[in-house]
């Protein structure tokens, strides 16, 4: 941590700023430069944050500025190795292959849900979406089926093999959740929900962290911190847009984050092209964007019938443009030495087509 | 809702769409302009914003335009009387009177906050805040004192009699919040939080509903329609600044919103410097500014020490500031023909204690 | 074109409102919704954009929404074939082949400016980039070598047989400029550099149009109309990072643009990493995942020295990267069934000097 | 400046970047924190952001964190007193009054021009503002009379006796424009039009620039930095609006950046609320806010009839409500204990009512 003291600081303003520093049993580097005067607070302890908050409280302090990361767990340096995140015996998220999660936005029904997971198993995907708790902006949105949902999900894995990613929003609703869902989503709005996070820590199942709306990386991580620190370690990112001023698309889908998190951290990214552009026909050109930026999987909405999806579905696909979508994107991974995670295990049996 | 539609559609594909409206119980409106055929949905239902996705998945659909506002109890076209809050006998937030909420960011310990309680109540503070369950960016970061804090905090009111607002993170934690709070703040990373929207909306106190760092006044009025249809119709928003591109200030405090939302809702409008800003130099001249610009109130961190505050001292103002900021904003008050709230009031007596 | 008047109108004020609209010489398709009164305004003239914005003027009106594009000759519903941008008898930007760009951001002398030009050429660019005049956020910071700089870049020219792309910046320039370009560059900082637009708009060479940092996709495209509509018709789009909230990269990268371009304009379109991100690290992900989007084209930045670099070393590519990343972006292209240009033509034979 | 080298850099690479830095003539202060090397970088020269830039090229380096603040002259530090730019023998932008500027956004013709300029000054106006060349989004839309509004804003100066500000867009107008002008406007798309800063540097004419649509506080003044590098010292700063997520206002005006300025820039600020906001419903508030925030004055739009405006008439004030915004500032101007301008002059010889 640097502290820059501005100019036309008294030595007595500098001492007490010493002082504060030493107090609190760090030691300082004091270093006098042609326009500055930077003092270095050296060693390592849990309240280096509030030591700089407080530094920041001074008059005579300009700046400080942390060095070190402020997460630690989740970043590169500590583990050198990428996570695998294990979901069941087939899918290993961070593994060589690409994996595809497709599935409705909302479970809607038991035929729907169905239907939607048989196609889409049968063209490449190797886990099913949906939700059963759904975040609506508005109180007069259909905000998802509950518990009933959860059911309906669960008869689909048993139907078609796919293990389910399906999100919780409420500390309260996490046993009840884990007891069904194979990966524990937590949306972009939740993602500094931080009892929610420290809740999934202590569940028994892998979590997808989607990031927040308006959160850095830095933040995404940090986020991702609290559930690591917390206990569970299988910590998938989701990469799922951010807000800007542009208007055009529903938010603006950072794939720069792909290649960023792979210098940062060891966990495993996936990409949601569908709440990223909140179009449709966008939908394919950013799942083979994403998985030439370096993502280990995408994550698409689809769904029989987009016309009459109770959410989101001029953002979906329909089951022929999931299947056109497929097409697309298994060049692009084979590009990217990658195989489709379906087309890379021999137990593919196909249930449906 | 008015429906575009593309250039080069067939009446087949417009007949579509139109068949979809009228399926769902609308009336429609066909008008061809010179450049594009516009289809007007007539009626209003429930289900109107669910019609309007469903529409913009239709491949000949350019933009579907909504007219009326998402948000209806919350509106200013409802009610036409300002709403005013009233917290207790003294302190009716919305009321001529402008109110100043004082006090730390966090309820660190009894004696700071009793001193601190005492001071900004002698220099004309209404209401105390201070947190007792804090949302960190960083799990490594100070969370509040929980439980203890609130009692604190009680124990403050009794000392001195203010009021007091504090947050509240968790479901779990409305009822024990409302014990203690006269009014549960939502914090800005909790907006969107709907489940604790819900609950608090079935809470008996009033609520503080401060602004998303990303959230437009729209989804910002939509969080408190949760809380009014709910059946709490107490409901104080807070403007707290927003995430930009800017980064010498923690936020962009958007004061534009205060007027705005003069304009679009009944509902109290305070502002809060402190974290708006993110720094103890500009919270005075952002203060008077937000009081120009019609605010009810402002929201201030005060500290008695921030170089030892364990949160966000770099915001927080130390007494004699707090004392100058007030000597500052009444003027400002007076010239916008409000009363800082302490001064209207004929029973106060007590300076400080 | 929709006026949308505010509820508790009168009649009269509604009157004032349709005799405007007439006055101007439109007609009205007045219809009463269950919440709003809607005006429709009838008619195309070229005061639309004017009358729109004196409608806002009126106490009754809540909102002006317009249903036509503002854009009208690079719209893809004007012209339904895409744009191919004839640069010289090779170079086809906008044809079946991916065109790779690169060169120094700075045109920095003459032994570092050849022995680029040949490196990139023998490792398939088919343009040459490098800036004589270069914008710099700090007056203290290089501003290029000028008309010395354009004559190097000639020189480059007659020795590799690169068409070269570099910046103008002032409409003064633009005949000089005109003279050694093969493609004039209007850089991000000058896309609503109005005059300078219309100047190039006279020139005889194409142009390459970067994004502003803070435009959105319609400003933009009526960036491109001013130079299209002024009676130059070879405009080239670049993609090159907008400005968001996030500071781990330089810009944010906003790659859904390019299919979302795809869709409104008949325009080329290509990407800049270098810019887009900021740091060389992501530079080769993002031309890859650009290339998946759809891209036409890449325009990268290499340096023989990125730490000599006299500008956006941080950004460069050196020979052995840049290398590597054609490596990494030839099986992309062939993956979208799209050759890189350089190996699409039969005449390819000098490698390097 | 500071480098901060990643960990696992080997002794050899880190010796790389300290020859780097010795070689270009900078002392080195080498420490080693508990968790990186840290390479302080001593000596003040022209080319430290060049460094910086370059050292940022080194795969080693973490990051590089400037100290010193890059803009010079405009910085608070070098001179204490505030800047007073004296417009002419009465209007004395940054002394102790409130300056009200006030106009049209642009020229439409003589008449209306010289009622406005007579009825805002008789109100209270002590420079009128007006466009004659009109930056324009689309090329379709009206801009500007050119050199004919340019004589009839001279005429309203020899009528009524404000001085006037006007835009200037291109470096070729500058002498022209200077001719007539009391006072050149940049505008904010041409913050960063760098060869446009450079001519107004060599005008003998007062500058007024506009901060740019997405430009940090720290750009704006070093576009500031450019016109007083160049020579011409008397700069105002006019903040305007910045570009953020929120669509419910044309800009969201941030007002904060007016007390961070007074920290950072002996520069005078005035603030201008129409464009800022967009809407007239909320000129007169943030006219007030603007003022309680320290700005040293205000410049809005006036028109004789917005309904008729050719440009942005949505969010100009007709007489009448111009007459109220002056009822409504100056008690806050009181307050701030600062006269309006035109109050406090003895020579007010009103000209026209």
């Amino acid at each position: 941590m640097i502290v820059v003291i501005k100019p036309n600081t008294t030595a007595e303003q500098t001492k007490d700023v010493v002082d504060k520093i030493t107090s609190m049993g760090y030691g300082v580097n004091v270093s006098q430069g042609a326009e500055r005067l930077i003092i270095g607070v050296l060693g390592v302890r849990e309240d280096k944050d509030m030591l700089a908050a407080q530094l920041r409280s001074f008059e005579c302090v300009d700046r400080v500025v942390s060095i070190s990361r402020s997460f630690k767990f989740v970043s590169r340096e500590g583990t050198q190795a990428k996570t695998v995140v294990r979901v069941n015996g087939d899918v290993h998220i961070g593994d060589s292959a690409v994996h595809v999660i497709a599935g409705p936005c909302t479970v809607e029904g038991r035929d729907m849900l169905l239907d939607t997971a048989r196609f889409v198993k049968s063209r490449g995907a190797t886990m099913l979406r949906g939700g059963a708790y759904k975040p609506s902006t508005s109180p007069y949105s259909f905000q998802g089926m509950g518990k009933e949902g959860l059911q309906i999900l669960a008869e689909a894995r048993a139907d078609c093999g796919l293990p389910i990613v399906t999100e919780v929003m409420d500390p309260r609703d996490v046993g009840l959740v884990s007891e069904f869902a194979d990966v524990l989503q937590i949306g972009a709005r939740n993602m500094q929900n931080f009892n929610l996070l420290k809740e999934v820590a202590k569940a028994h199942k892998p979590v997808m962290l989607k990031r927040g709306l308006s959160a850095t990386v830095e933040e995404w991580l940090l986020a991702a911190e609290y559930i690591y620190a917390g206990g569970n370690h299988e910590v998938i990112l989701c990469e799922r847009g951010i807000r800007t001023f542009e208007t055009a698309t529903r938010n603006t889908l950072d794939l720069s984050a792909v290649p960023l998190l792979a210098l940062l951290t060891h966990l495993p990214v996936i990409v949601d092209p569908s709440h990223g552009t909140g179009k449709w026909e966008l939908v394919t050109p950013m799942a083979c964007a994403a998985i030439a930026a370096g993502a280990d999987g995408i994550m698409i909405e689809v769904h029989p019938r987009p016309a009459d999806a109770l959410k989101d579905g001029f953002e979906s696909l329909n089951f022929e443009k999931y299947a056109k979508m497929m097409e697309a994107v298994r060049p692009i991974a084979a590009a990217m030495s990658r195989p489709i995670a379906s087309d890379s295990r021999p137990a593919v049996q196909v249930t449906s087509g």
